[in-house]
């Protein structure tokens, strides 16, 4: 089976975003959302992933909510919470729908400046209540503006790996909304924050204190194989742990769109740490002028990497996810 | 002959160092440098690149100020221009007194929101009075941190184009300190900025503007050649020219430490654009415990790709610099 590891709910009903647009007018006396919406409407605009998924040959997706909507820099931790637990809630309905196919992955009510001890709770609640399987943690939640948020290798994030590995449930590392006008979202802005947070984490003494803590980071590490050697070199010069050895530490989802960049990333860190996935629906869901298939479509890609053992492909599409996402392979039975 | 396209003075003199210190203490009266500094004392810490130069077979350094130690985020503009005119001088004294060696690219009083026309003259004093051949160009001037700085494909930043065309010198672009404490300086902090730096300028009408305009993005372009079809795709989405078709409009350097790294930059970009490069002495200079070379000494890794053309490796380590620097070849009759 193929396990898509990154995927968000781009196409949710406007009624999400409905409510995202009162918080603007209520700022001040944030209310929760009573978002009322059948299942009907929770269903018809996942009809697009669906009809991807079956496409292209993908068994299941982790699911969450659409990233650059999660916004955590707008308004109050309150309001944050609120939002938060409408995209949450949303989520967990349409994996109620599909449960054959979606697993929840959800978002937390992160707020600038605000440390985990006030915000990781929402993970129990949807974890042991609602059955989700991982989280998004934003690494900038000012989105490029100050405060700025503490280094992902520091200390300050500690209430949230001892959440996580409580939970047994990873986190994958995910910006949201950008506020600097020099970085366009999806090619700059987040590929600046996952190669930085990688680089954080990795220089960082959080794996020792951690060696249970499960994370992801997407697309193909933003940077990070492209730059090995000046990883490699900084790690040599800071005397530091090898990079090579260091990068295994964490997990790495192959979000890149390119056959060089798949084999590339899967050489430098091995096939057992790398998670097929696509970001269905993100940044680049258009059709290649080139190939004449949307540039979304990995599955033909990384088919046509041909130097893969059978069991490499396996950990890449199924493996390797069932073990990042434990408590998916305990609840799905896929 | 081989020419370094990005190369920096990280061992000046501790004099330059001491007259930064005095600015700390004289913020608010910025006073201009008097430095009293010997040629003996100038070219003593140029021996390590000498000799590199010699080891490696590099025949000329395109030559600037420390790019972490530009600082246009500390005080005022005034501050930022005394310290500029240090900088700027001393790489000056470097080039005469290495003539056949090093040639000189200046840094500029850049300083947190204010634009290119309180500034942009000192392009005039560097290339018209001390014969200056480039220059670098920070596109975060506040180092991270507010005021942000306009996207480079902004018109903000056309007077500075419009200079650059008049004196036909080209500009690297290279950000300098951070002060996000999320963003490790030289592997997350300038891989993030030169690679959003690259997406703002393809995807502007920058070049339909300036037409002449030479632009160098330096270490292979952060992430671009790895996220390439993220970036194609986004192109297609957007409605913008064909990214592989924009790329080529400005050129690259190849200070990155890995072959496969420099044989994909070379694959998407084209011989044509791309800069040899170490970036000495710089952020990987440190032994290679793999192979007992430093890091940065790329010419054996360069020389190894084995399917380049003549006149394709001639173009690289030498005829792509003469055209964009083209007053190092005027001036220093390579």
């Amino acid at each position: 089976m193929i396990i898509d590891s990154h995927t968000h709910f781009t196409t949710a009903p406007a009624q999400l975003q409905a409510y995202r647009g009162q918080q603007i007018t209520n700022l001040a006396k944030p209310v929760r959302a009573k978002l009322t919406i059948s299942d009907e409407e929770v269903a018809r605009p996942m009809e697009g992933q669906l009809k991807r998924m079956q496409d292209c040959g993908i068994d299941r997706l982790m699911f969450s909510p659409q990233a650059g909507a999660m916004g955590h820099h707008f308004g109050s931790p309150l309001v944050s919470r609120y939002w938060t637990e409408a995209c949450n809630d949303l989520i967990a309905r349409v994996a109620k729908l599909f449960p054959d196919k979606i697993s929840p992955v959800c978002q937390l009510p992160q707020s600038p400046g605000v440390g985990p001890n006030e915000w990781a709770d929402e993970l129990d609640r949807c974890v042991n209540a609602l059955g989700f399987v991982g989280c998004n943690v934003n690494p900038d939640m000012a989105g490029g503006r100050e405060p700025l948020t503490p280094s992902m290798g520091s200390e300050w994030w500690y209430p949230l790996w001892e959440k996580l590995v409580k939970l047994d449930v990873p986190c994958t590392v995910h910006a949201s909304a950008s506020l600097n006008p020099a970085m366009h979202l999806t090619n700059a802005y987040y590929i600046a924050h996952h190669n930085s947070a990688a680089v954080e984490i990795l220089k960082s003494r959080v794996f020792k204190d951690f060696p249970k803590l499960k994370i992801i980071i997407p697309h193909g590490g933003g940077a990070i194989p492209f730059q090995w050697n000046r990883q490699r070199g900084m790690h040599v010069k800071e005397g530091l742990e090898p990079f090579e050895e260091a990068a295994r530490r964490v997990y790495w989802d192959m979000a890149i769109y390119d056959k060089e960049s798949m084999e590339l990333l899967i050489k430098r860190v091995g096939a057992d740490r790398v998670l097929f996935a696509t970001e269905m629906f993100g940044a680049v869901n258009a059709i290649d002028p080139k190939t004449g298939r949307n540039f979304e479509d990995l599955v033909p890609i990384f088919k046509s990497i041909d130097w893969l053992t059978e069991e490499e492909r396996h950990r890449i599409t199924e493996g390797n996810a069932k073990k990042v996402f434990s408590r998916m392979s305990a609840s799905a039975k896929v």
